[in-house]
C-alpha cells in the first residue's frame, strides 16, 4: 500500500493506493474523521460490487453506513440528483458529524463531493474511485460539481477529501473502454511533466494492459504525485495547472460536436494530445519525432488518435472559440515540444491550428 | 461612513457603513475586485427602488452589470432559483473574473452568495444589504444558502464576500415592521456581549426608532463587530458562536409551529430572548431584573414577548426537541444571567423550561 500525502496546509489529506485498500477503507476513514455515521454515495452497478465490503469495513471501524444509490450516467450529473441525494441525507439523519463516501467514477465523485460540499454548508468528504480516470484525475484537486443542461461542471465547489482510498484490484470489473480512456490522462501525465513516467508506460504497456497490480499501483501513484505536484503549486487553477489541460481544448471540442456520446472523455483526449503534437510540429518547423512515439503509444493502447472524419476542420476550430465572430480570439493552448514538458501558448494563429489538423489527418 | 475589517486571513474583508454608501458602491467594489463586469442580484421590489444607483455607480467605476431579478419571499429561496440564476449567469456570460453583488435582504443575500459560492466553483461575491436584519447579521459569518421543503438553509456554503456595502439611509424604505423585527437582533448582541450597548439601545430608542442616520450607523457598526468578534473567533460554528443563538432555540419552534407564517424571525427571536431569561430566573432563584428590562425594551419596540397562547407549552418542549421520544436529548440552549454576558447550557430540564413558559406567559 502506497500513501501519497496532498499538502494543503489544515486541508492536508493523504491518498491511499494498493490492492485491498477497499477492505481497509473503514480503518483509514476512522483515523481522520471523528464522525461514526456515514453515507456512501455509489450508483447501483458499482454498488452492487463493492458497496458491501465498504460499509461491511465501515461497521468494523465503528462506523455505521447507509447506501445512497444514483443512476449511473453523465446525464444524471445535475442539480436534480444532487438535491437527491440531500433527500437521503434528510432520511439518514447525517448532520455535520458525519461523513458523505463517493465510491464510484468521476461522476459519482464530483456529485458525492458536491453534495458534501453544500450538505449544512459543508460536511467531511472520502473519495473511493474506482474507475482509472476518476483515480488518477479526479482523486487530487478538490474538484467538485454538477453539469447544468447548458454546460459541464458549471455549478461546483472546491471541497477537499478528508482521504482518498484507491483499490486498483477494482480496475478489474472496470469496462476495457473505460481502462483505455483512463490511459489517455496517465499519457497526458507523462508528456507534460515527466519523461520517464512515458517511457515506463511504453516499456510496460503490456503489465499495464494486463491489469498487473504493481504496475497499477506504478501509475496511480505516479500519476496522482504528478498531479499533485502541479495542483499543490496552482489551488486555485489560475497559472501551472492550466498544462493539466494538455490535449483538452481539442478533446472539448470533439465532444461537443459529436453530442458527448462517441467518444469517451479519455479518447477524445487522445486525439486532442495529437493535435497538440502536431501543433508543436507546426510551429516548430519539423517533427521531434514526438508525435510518432505519442501516437505509437496510443494505439498500442487502443485509444483513437485522429479526429472523427466526419468533422470539419472548421467546425473545430469554431468549437474551439477560434471562429471569426470572437475578435480578439486568443485561445490559451497547452504546448509539448519534449515530452516531459509543456506550456500555455496563447499565440498559436487560426491557420496553424488548421495546418496541425491536416497534418494529424494525414498519420 | 464607517469601516469594519472582518479579520479571516486572505479572506479578510471590510463592512462599509454609511448614509450615501449605496452611491459610492461602484468605487468600493473597483478597490477590491478586479472584474469589470458585475451581476447584480436582486428582487423585484429592492431593485426598483435601488438597483439603477448600484448599476451606475458600477458603471461609474468602469464595471458594466445586468440585474437579476428574483421573486420576492422565502419560499423562493430555493435550488430552483439558484439554478435560474445559474441560467442567467450564463446568459451574461459571467465567468470566473465576474462578481456576483447581493443587492436586498437575507433571502437575496443568501442565494446570491449561495450562486456565487458554486457558480464555476467559486466567483467573487459583494453582500449589499438592504434590510436590517441583514445589516446586522447576515453581513458577518460568510453564511450562504438555501431552504429544502424539509428545512431551511439545509444546502449551502460558507463563502465569505470581498466587501459588505451598508447603506442605512434605505432603511427608510423597509417596511416597520421588519425594522422592528431586524432590532431583535441588535438587542440580542447587547444581551450576550455588550451592557453598554444594550443600554444605549434603551437611551436612544427615540433616535433609532425615528432612523436618525447617526444612530442606525451606530447600531449597526456595534452590532457588525460584536458578531465579527464571536464570528472571528470560531469562524465554521463549533463553540462561541452558539452564543448568537440567543433566543433561537425557542425561536425556532415557535416559527415551526406556527408554520413559519405568523412571526417575522426577529419577533420570534424576541419570544425566544423572553424564555431564556426566564430559564435563567427559573435556574438561579429569583429574578436580577434582566427579564423585565429586555421585556420592556422589546414592548417599547413594538416587539412581541410572549409565546403565542394558541400553542401549548408541551408543543415547544417537543418542538425544541424535548419531547420524551428523544431519549438522551439534551439541548444547547443559550442562557444569559446577566445582561452582556452569555453562555451555553445544556443542562436546563424539561420541567425547568416548562417553568420558564409559565413565568413568560404571566409576564
Amino acid at each position: 500500500m502506497k500513501t501519497i500525502t496532498i499538502d494543503l496546509d489544515e486541508r492536508s489529506y493523504n491518498i491511499h493506493i494498493g490492492t485491498g485498500a477497499l477492505d481497509n477503507a473503514g480503518s483509514i476513514i476512522a483515523e481522520v474523521c471523528n464522525g461514526k455515521k456515514a453515507a456512501v454515495v455509489t450508483n447501483t452497478a458499482i454498488g452492487k460490487l463493492y458497496a458491501e465490503r465498504l460499509t461491511g469495513g465501515l461497521e468494523n471501524a465503528g462506523i455505521t453506513s447507509n447506501v445512497i444509490s444514483v443512476p449511473a450516467g453523465e446525464r444524471f450529473k445535475t442539480l436534480k440528483t444532487v438535491a437527491r441525494i440531500y433527500e437521503k441525507f434528510l432520511d439518514e439523519k447525517i448532520d455535520r458529524s458525519c461523513m458523505a463516501v463517493g465510491l464510484g467514477g468521476g461522476i459519482v465523485g464530483d456529485m458525492t463531493g458536491f453534495a458534501a460540499a453544500t450538505w449544512l454548508r459543508g460536511i467531511d468528504f472520502i473519495q473511493v474511485p474506482t474507475s482509472l480516470l476518476a483515480q488518477v484525475d479526479a482523486s487530487v484537486g478538490g474538484k467538485t460539481g454538477v453539469n447544468l443542461s447548458r454546460g459541464k461542471n458549471l455549478a461546483g465547489a472546491f471541497h477537499q477529501p478528508k482521504a482518498v482510498i484507491i483499490d486498483v484490484s477494482v480496475l478489474n470489473t472496470l469496462p476495457p473502454r473505460e481502462f483505455r480512456s483512463g490511459l489517455a490522462e496517465v499519457v497526458k501525465h507523462g508528456i507534460i511533466r515527466d519523461r520517464n513516467y512515458f517511457e515506463y508506460i511504453e516499456n510496460n504497456l503490456n503489465s499495464v494492459m494486463s491489469l498487473d497490480p504493481v504496475a497499477l499501483e506504478h501509475i496511480v501513484s505516479v500519476s496522482c504525485m504528478i498531479k499533485a505536484d502541479v495542483v499543490r503549486q496552482d489551488e486555485r487553477e489560475s497559472g501551472l495547472r492550466r498544462i493539466l489541460n494538455y490535449g483538452h481544448t481539442v478533446a472539448h471540442a470533439v465532444e461537443r460536436l459529436t453530442g458527448y456520446r462517441r467518444y469517451k472523455h479519455g479518447e477524445a483526449v487522445a486525439i486532442g494530445m495529437v493535435t497538440a503534437s502536431c501543433a508543436a510540429d507546426i510551429i516548430y518547423g519539423s517533427s521531434t519525432g514526438m508525435t510518432d512515439r505519442i501516437v505509437n503509444l496510443l494505439k498500442a493502447i487502443g485509444l483513437p488518435y485522429r479526429c472523427p472524419p466526419d468533422v470539419s476542420h472548421d467546425d473545430i476550430l469554431a468549437a474551439m472559440g477560434l471562429d471569426k465572430k470572437v475578435s480578439n480570439g486568443k485561445l490559451n493552448a497547452v504546448i509539448s515540444v519534449e515530452i516531459g514538458t509543456a506550456y500555455v501558448d496563447d499565440s498559436i494563429s487560426q491557420n496553424q491550428w488548421l495546418a496541425a489538423l491536416d497534418r494529424q489527418s494525414q498519420l
